[in-house]
């Protein structure tokens, strides 16, 4: 399959349309074009997924699709955002065309999922990646960042944890596993009501300590958890749920309880770092050059 | 040197600032928050960069940098778009620190050129690869598409063509073809003039005999060019020109002449295709996948 003929099917797979919502141009010119709804801010995120690294060589497209799609998109709900588009660099090695519509087919899904438009892309020859550049919108001046808490919040978590983290110890030995690494729901759903409530948030990838540790850094303050409260995803350890990344989760904090169901683990404090019933974490969080 | 401080010091070099111009919250947060001017539509584009495919093995940081970002950026120059910000995702081997180092130096170059901001990015560990996400803006409605060539338009080209091709033919033979490949200048000073007489217009980035051929594909018409009028750039032949990629000068179609220095190299006609004095084109441009 020729360049041109595997755009043409990835944009058909893709349900792109010249227009859609906020999309007024989308895939065939040199770049697209959205209209942001009146009033509103765009809030934008890039992340990249490599094979080997993110995902193991033989993942099947769609499984990366949906995956990739969901990952970035969970940078927006942390920060309040509902997605409007996305852009997609897609780097595939030789004889991969099949592999690249399945993933298509995976990243349909997930926009269809979350209300976001596939509005442009890139293919280039080479080791299997995936960068996904996302695209949200808040009413100006309500997107929620990680400095806004404030002592005395409480810190909650929007999930049970440790799941990915126990498919990947395990080597995916339940399908509720599997699907906790391979399916996990960008939490935009609870956008609009982060942006009313929660001083502060995150998404958590990289494990629940180090990504609160950035929050409270962040906002100048510290935080002190109570084990007892974490909501361990069945068949997870608790350190799996502390310090294991990947299911995308939102940490967020806030002076009074959410009207979605959602865990309290903890309060904020003046005193920085983040103590785990009195006491500093006993292991580092992930490195991604570690 | 850890993830974080390297993200540090990048940040540092990217002379990112937590709010300038259009970016209310840069590097550091799940996303990046900017508003556009009022009544303005957002123009967005996404391209990859692979070493060994699109640059040497030892190409240095600097010139990487630069070039990555005026290949996207010259995206935006072709809509018409005035750049905004950008968003990098860099995948960098193992010591590779002191080259994205580098790196961040010649994309700030590029970014205080055209007005660029640098919003956001991600770091990953592989073969090395660069993948730029740019975002510009304009008056709503007045984004420049491949679509809107109209039969007797004159087309034309913003500068001498063949340059970057001749350096890559020539193996950088002289400092003025290593300069047309790697320090291409997005002319996105051009932008405001052709949102007000330009028809259609592309950036060439796959040779000028391809890329028109997407213009007047999109547009439903054709394209009868005059060797004789092509600005060959000095020390390149007229198959640089015509087929060579990776000058990034624009070509568009208007009615009148531009107020500002370009070459007229032929008509747009009713007849679908692209001839060159009456012939079809002899080769074949560009395929990524070729």
């Amino acid at each position: 399959m020729r360049e041109f003929e595997l755009i043409a099917e990835l944009t058909r797979r893709f349900g792109a349309t010249t227009s859609a919502g906020c999309l007024l141009t989308g895939i065939g010119d040199d770049g697209a074009v959205t209209a942001l709804p009146p009033g509103h801010q765009l809030v934008s995120s890039i992340d990249s997924l490599l094979v080997g690294t993110h995902f193991p060589n033989d993942s099947p497209g769609a499984m990366v699709g949906y995956r990739a799609l969901m990952v970035s998109l969970s940078d927006l709900a942390a920060m309040g955002a509902e997605p409007l588009f996305v852009l997609l660099a897609l780097n595939l090695p030789a004889s991969a065309e099949s592999w690249a519509l399945d993933f298509a087919d995976g990243a349909r899904e997930a926009c269809e999922a979350t209300g976001a438009k596939i509005a442009g892309g890139n293919l280039t020859r080479g080791p299997l990646a995936v960068t996904v550049s996302v695209h949200g919108s808040v009413p100006a001046g309500t997107a929620v960042l990680r400095n806004g808490a404030r002592t005395g919040d409480y810190v909650y978590v929007s999930g049970h944890l440790g799941g990915a983290a126990a498919a990947l110890r395990t080597g995916f030995a339940s399908s509720a596993l599997s699907d906790r690494f391979w399916r996990p729901r960008a939490r935009v759903e609870l956008a609009p009501v982060l942006r009313q409530m929660a001083n502060a948030a995150i998404d958590i990838s990289d494990g629940l300590l180090q990504d609160l540790g950035h929050l409270v850094r962040a906002s100048g303050c510290g935080a002190e958890l109570d084990s007892a409260r974490l909501p361990v995803f069945p068949g997870a350890t608790p350190d799996d749920a502390w310090y294991g990344g990947d299911d995308y989760e939102l940490c967020f904090t806030a002076a009074t309880p959410p009207p979605f169901p959602a865990w309290c683990i903890g309060r904020i404090v003046a005193e920085p770092g983040v103590r785990l019933d009195g006491q500093p974490p006993t292991r580092a969080g992930f490195d991604h050059f570690g």
